[in-house]
């Protein structure tokens, strides 16, 4: 379990404080993650690693020349916002674009998507790519729907070649592509990981037992098995990647290999599994090309490990072997000198000033009376919002951790905290609903990262859009909001009715809601009738198998329990129901 | 727990395999160890690190340019064999004479002790260096009786960086014992590990408790203590360590810093402990030099960690910094290009098969007939041995876990097979009884390794020292092996009768048996009374508490368990009491 933290809640900054200090000769700290101690060359495209903390070295772990530029760094198992993306982006772009490398879990996607986004209509070119390594996490003809685990460090390591080669963006792209293409990785959990604070792990394999393909943040595998001895090990996992061997790996023998631990399976279990890996791949006519057998992707003290295989070329095993020289990771000899700690970063404090600045669009409107009661009910309604998941965060922890990583109470708590601040400090401003609920949304977002801090973000954005600044927002207005919130919602998200996610409450609730007011009735009736509706339906999500997300690809231990997202929404839109300014009067 | 092996008995074996198949460009395997791949240069005195394995990557990962020249590895915990020790450093040595670097436990001295007598009295010149870096072993002003963990990464840093710079083998022992003068380590566990095949832990450290000063192999420590927040802990291991700062640190501030995780302590929570560690050392006017924070020496998973601080001067600062290029430990440029898998190990491979090799000395006469009986009469008691072993191997596996590591049956069972195979070899070869025993002590002590290997292999020896080749051994001759086997015993292990050892049995064994021989008694009835009393004494060692060996210095938790090591010895002495061979003749 994890044992050496101060507040759990400040692990991950607590983490990069003490990662900057120790490695000053390699990164330096800025909001959102970290960048290398010298400035990207100028015109060089900027590769960003990222994702949740816990698995290091993923991803800060392999900043430095030759590799990464910068990484984006979540809390534990959790994306980190776009605004943390956006920030580190800022600080390590040089004119040459940039390019997210991330694994394929829906709030990275999301997150990294939203950065890519905003970059770009900011005029810096931003991309984003997924890998998709695990072979267990989806059928071979779906290879789009994988998780991303260790063969993730192979795509990052030739992107980032590229890009010090000098690459452009697009071919930078395209080496990524083309090396997620080739990579296969299979792997086992024998025991879980407890996160910082937590009393109890967030899974566990039954003693002797391993699981085939359970993931790093213990999403369920393909099948439970006895665990046998090491050699059987490396026979089920070669297999199991030859049997998947991608149809354009062709014709050559050369692979590069990564047998990685997770955490607690040690160096000598992994040599042990080595020897008889290298065997069967001989075997099967492959040759390991500067084989890495070590920690490169863990999940805190998770007891399992993975194997990767990257069917190589001329031009992935130039990239592969390419020096690099990073905190965690060294090949070859780089003639760039160690950076001091001392070097130049005018330019590049600039940038994380500029993305430390709040985004002002749409937000400098001043309300009007009937609008500023509106967006008064707004914070009422955040306030409310506030207290009920607070109330409810143990229990939202709970049912999270059946199928997730159990942190959803606390991620919903940092963000409808940091909401309401910037909702509070909005409306004392003065600022019309919009603005208010862009702020609230936005904080949202970068404070709790994830997925739902991401879904939240872009609703109470969405809802805020469409309300008018010069007068109370009618049934019309009240209608179109709550759509647009479900369509902000659906196509960040993609997932539809049905999936296990909160949009199976949130689907319910908005159409209902519209529908009601549409045909003419109070506001307050309309809201408390959709409330039910979406009440019932978060119960109702107990008996869906999930199909979404990133804990949950194949999941269907969590049928019996609740959906903790659905039950998160229908208990705020109950609080909010119950406020005096919602049931007692028809201005919201 | 360790999961990953085939054969717990060969789980080393198949490690040194997985390891040198993963890193052809740093090492290549030799009996009983790695060296480099390519060879040490002429004239460079070769620098060995060595001891158990399980503490990956100590020893065996920092081979390479700039770091070692080669490493010895024993079985899980246990001491390598002097036979290991010998074949590695003839492996590697290239004229400049040999150092043997390892941490203070009885057995890797005696062993690297005994290895270094013969490689000096063969004409290669080698010593030994043992460190004592765990300041919570022993008092300050017994620093000679503290253990060696993660502060041994220091010491073995700095000398080869000294060796690599081409000094002469005294200037490479100044700069370990130097480094070890003013290098400080205290280390916390959070909980134990598995061996490969065991079933429980070697020890628990109860939830949310730490164990200050708890050995790396679970030998007790200083206190228990509730584990507090990461600040709390930072303070303890700065606080104890500026308390025993070396009296000749000098006055500079800076300091070379190890924060080890010892297996399923993870970096992102030893990141969080540098934030914190790095303010203290700035604080006490401490300058961290090329810090390192992660897993360096480990114990298989066990949780936990350890701060190490080295007090340096112009001449350590600088060696602590030159480049290093093995397969877990990189720094700085190297101007030597990496070693393809086809180097020239000519004379290297001369070295290794010279050393494989079996000693002949004293071996060659042939036994005459009454000779050739007590030679028989010598492998009838060693199969007694071995048949009393394996019944009993278990139970010695339990004593043995109360305050050792838990392989003493497993341990004895591997040295009493190779002995008896020898023995019959030497036998079917109408060798006589030294050159039997020898064989067998030889056997016994390279295949077990560890402490009770280099024991009882010199036992045997000793024991067959004083046979004659010609005749069947006299009264005389037999009283004179057995006091000539106590004081092998005693002056290789340093043991004394009372510090709860194999001594407590076989000293009374041994001067009963010679006493009653001299005042004329029949051999069988000598032989069976002095056995009673090496039974009557092993069964007392319960009450004792033990002061000397490796997993031992502190401890009390034993008393109330009989020493494994007499009460195997008793066992054994009992078994061969039954023979009819003994009990039956005279003729030993």
């Amino acid at each position: 379990m994890t044992r050496l933290f101060n507040d759990p809640a400040r692990f991950t900054d607590d983490m990069i404080t003490g990662f900057a200090a120790a490695h000053p000769e390699h990164v330096r700290a800025v909001p959102g993650g970290v960048v290398r101690a010298r400035p990207t060359p100028a015109g060089k495209v900027a590769v960003l690693t990222g994702g949740g903390s816990g698995h290091y070295p993923a991803f800060c772990g392999v900043v430095g020349p030759g590799f990464a530029d910068g990484s984006v760094i979540g809390d534990v198992f959790t994306s980190p916002s776009a605004a943390r993306a956006r920030s580190v982006a800022e600080a390590a772009e040089a004119g040459g674009g940039v390019l997210f490398l991330f694994g394929n879990y829906a709030g990275d996607v999301m997150n990294f998507g939203l950065a890519a986004r905003q970059l770009t209509g900011d005029g810096i070119p931003a991309h984003c790519f997924a890998v998709t390594d695990d072979i267990a996490s989806a059928p071979a003809d779906q290879t789009a729907r994988r998780r991303g685990i260790a063969g993730g460090f192979v795509v990052f390591k030739t992107a980032s070649a590229a890009a010090e080669e000098g690459a452009p963006l697009e071919d930078v792209i395209r080496v990524a592509e083309h090396t997620n293409a080739r990579t296969r990785t299979l792997g086992v959990a024998f025991d879980g990981c407890t996160l910082p604070g937590g009393e109890t792990p967030l899974f566990t394999v039954p003693e002797g037992r391993l699981g085939l393909g359970l993931g790093i943040h213990g999403e369920p595998g393909v099948s439970e098995d006895a665990l046998g001895t090491a050699e059987e090990l490396a026979r089920t996992l070669v297999t199991g990647l030859l049997a998947d061997r991608p149809v354009d790996a062709g014709d050559g023998g050369r692979v590069a290999v990564v047998l990685n631990g997770l955490g607690a399976t040690k160096y000598e279990e992994l040599y042990v599994l080595w020897g008889a890996v290298v065997r069967l791949l001989d075997d099967a006519g492959l040759t390991p090309v500067r084989p890495e057998v070590g920690e490169l992707v863990t999940s805190l003290d998770m007891a399992g490990c993975s194997l990767t295989l990257t069917w190589l070329d001329d031009e992935l095993e130039r990239l592969w072997r390419a020096p690099a020289d990073t905190p965690a990771f060294r090949r070859g000899a780089l003639t760039e000198p160690p950076a001091g700690t001392t070097a130049d970063t005018t330019a590049a404090d600039t940038a994380v000033r500029n993305a430390e600045a709040p985004r002002r669009r749409d937000r400098a409107a001043a309300a009007s009376g009937a609008a500023a009661e509106a967006a008064e009910v707004a914070v009422h309604a955040l306030r409310a919002a506030r207290d009920v998941l607070h109330r409810d965060a143990e229990a939202l922890g709970r049912l999270d951790a059946v199928a997730g990583d159990g942190d959803h109470g606390r991620g919903m708590c940092k963000g409808v905290d940091a909401a309401l601040a910037a909702a509070e400090k909005a409306h004392a401003e003065r600022l019309a609903p919009a603005a208010v609920l862009t702020a609230a949304g936005d904080a949202w977002a970068a404070e709790a990262g994830g997925t739902s801090g991401a879904l939240w973000g872009a609703a109470l954005r969405a809802l805020g859009a469409v309300l008018p600044a010069d007068r109370a927002p009618g049934r019309e207005d009240l209608a179109s909001a709550a759509m647009e919130a479900l369509t902000a919602v659906t196509s960040l998200g993609g997932a539809e009715v049905g999936d296990k996610t909160l949009v199976d409450a949130l689907a319910p609730f908005a159409t209902a809601f519209a529908m009601r007011l549409r045909a003419g009735a109070p506001v307050a009736e309309a809201y408390a009738s959709a409330t039910a509706e979406a009440r019932t339906a978060a119960e109702n999500t107990a008996t869906l198998r999930p199909r979404l997300g990133r804990a949950r690809p194949l999941a269907d231990r969590s049928v019996g329990t609740p959906d903790p997202g659905a039950t998160s929404l229908a208990a705020v839109l109950t609080a909010v129901a119950n406020l005096p300014t919602t049931t007692g009067s028809d201005a919201v």
